[in-house]
């Protein structure tokens, strides 16, 4: 990928909090990238750690953080730590306060987490030291989890949103940023507030909605006539619930707003049906098929940007 | 395939009308199929019959009706000729109109409109020899159009179903299931009523809930942001806006009650949002990815026994 970069060459070790399908991926990724320091995993499970390694996601891995911090601190002298949590949002807050508990000397710290507000939050309060916290959030994955799934290309051509904050060190956000970049990321910045309300739009509340057309289809003994469309308008309601009860838990209030905002759209087009106005309905179908192919015609342009 | 049989054998002629994606995948998959009579197709324009043509999916075609029905009379004395109709709803009431006036010995007629009352009703009253007639809705496609796409596996697999009615001969439900089979749908009896009730909830809703949340997207402007997932659940709404207002139009009685029972699960949901009631939130989404993951298996299953 040659995104080869002095800021990527400073870490010597990049620690995967949670060796799951994001923090697999970010290993298989960086291995790809020719990223030459090493790449340490920590998850609760010895079996998923163990997958994560047979998959060759990670060099090493550990059941505590404590461990994987230590590994760094020995045998990284000098250089960058990168730890990232890859793990269910509410597991952060604990994972904040052990760190703070140890010796962050040269560590930099990011995340993948999907809501933005609470944990840039959290971080503020939790960390004594939160100039070495940048909030991240890839827009990649899948409905699957686990190693198993792990891709190296699995970010390439995707956006990522990073969240830094008045307080946040310039070293953090760099060495953040090479990473995504290393891993084919195209960078947006914007706060955690922005953040949080954006991706409700484009991913929490079509993520609901896909989860609400499903329990209706099973309701309305419907589901034996389901096909292709079906299967791709809900495949993100096979996601894993615990990671999306955490999501929608977190960023509730934006959530609830954009429920509000889709309360319209049902309304007004509510009112074609019953007027049966096939002009209007044609216009906004046609409007937004518009919308969305020139969407897709940028996205691939972003894709293949970032194969060169 | 081998899903030969006498009641196919028994059809010396299928005229599509419409050449496009259905039409032309309904003319490769007879091929692949091993189906032995003519396949004739009618289009508006010139260019897509002569596409449909040079890529296979068609023995002969025409740009007006009366010249199929011309030549599956004299060429195929004695044997059945099956048309199906394959245009947009809106044009089904002039065709039924433009049959009625020509001589139907021997032919049998089926459609796969997205919605069946407002199609079989406009049948029964339109043609003098309603019983020639039964309503199909083969649940497949994609968001393409045109004879490009067309494909022999398009209905591999997928549900079809079908909506005869008392006054349906026998010889009209036995041909037009004896093609679907062929193409390797698994069949569906129901009534038209009960169709449009169930695709609402599969289907149309679906169908308008991925258009709104791009509306939603675009003017929240968060569709840089957008990825994957997105991509996922709002591909329908690239499909054609025409072919899209007139299945609204059609059912938009069925399709207005679906988004009442949406409203209702979306107020339910917002209320767990308001309450952060996590525990009930991640009941749901557990509840909702089980049955999705189960109408998986079983659709899979399903596929599997069409390869037989």
């Amino acid at each position: 990928m040659g995104h080869h970069n002095s800021q990527l060459d400073a870490i010597g070790q990049v620690t995967v909090v949670g060796t799951g399908l994001l923090g697999g991926s970010i290993g298989l990724g960086l291995k790809k990238a020719g990223f030459a320091g090493r790449i340490v995993g920590v998850g609760r499970r010895q079996s998923t750690v163990r997958r994560a390694g047979e998959r060759g996601c990670i060099d090493a891995g550990y059941t505590t953080l404590v461990e994987a911090v230590a590994e760094a601190r020995e045998s990284a002298q000098g250089t960058v730590h990168l730890l990232v949590l890859a793990t269910p949002l509410s597991t952060f807050d604990a994972i904040f306060d052990e760190l703070n508990r140890m010796d962050l000397a040269g560590t930099i710290i990011t995340d993948v987490g999907s809501t933005k507000q609470q944990v840039c939050q959290s971080a503020a309060q939790r960390l004594g030291e939160p100039h070495r916290f940048v909030g991240s959030h890839p827009m990649a994955g899948s409905e699957q989890h686990g190693p198993d799934y792990a891709r190296a290309d699995l970010f390439v051509g995707c956006p990522c949103i990073l969240t830094p904050e008045a307080h946040t060190s310039r070293e953090a956000q760099d060495t953040v940023e090479a990473v995504w970049r290393a891993l084919g990321m195209r960078l947006v910045h914007m706060t955690p507030q922005e953040h949080d309300r954006q991706v409700a739009l484009i991913s929490h509340l079509p993520h609901a909605v896909a989860s609400l057309l499903v329990s209706l289809a099973q309701r309305g003994e419907s589901l034996r006539i389901a096909s292709s469309g079906f299967r791709d308008t809900t495949r993100v309601a096979s996601g894993d619930p615990r990671v999306w009860a955490d999501i929608f838990s977190a960023n509730r209030r934006a959530v609830s707003e954009a429920i509000d905002a889709l309360y319209r759209e049902l309304g007004d087009f509510k009112q074609q049906l019953e007027h049966n106005d096939h002009a209007g309905m044609l216009e906004a179908l046609s409007r937004n098929k518009a919308a969305r192919d020139q969407w897709l015609a940028a996205a691939d342009g972003h894709d293949d940007e970032s194969g060169e």
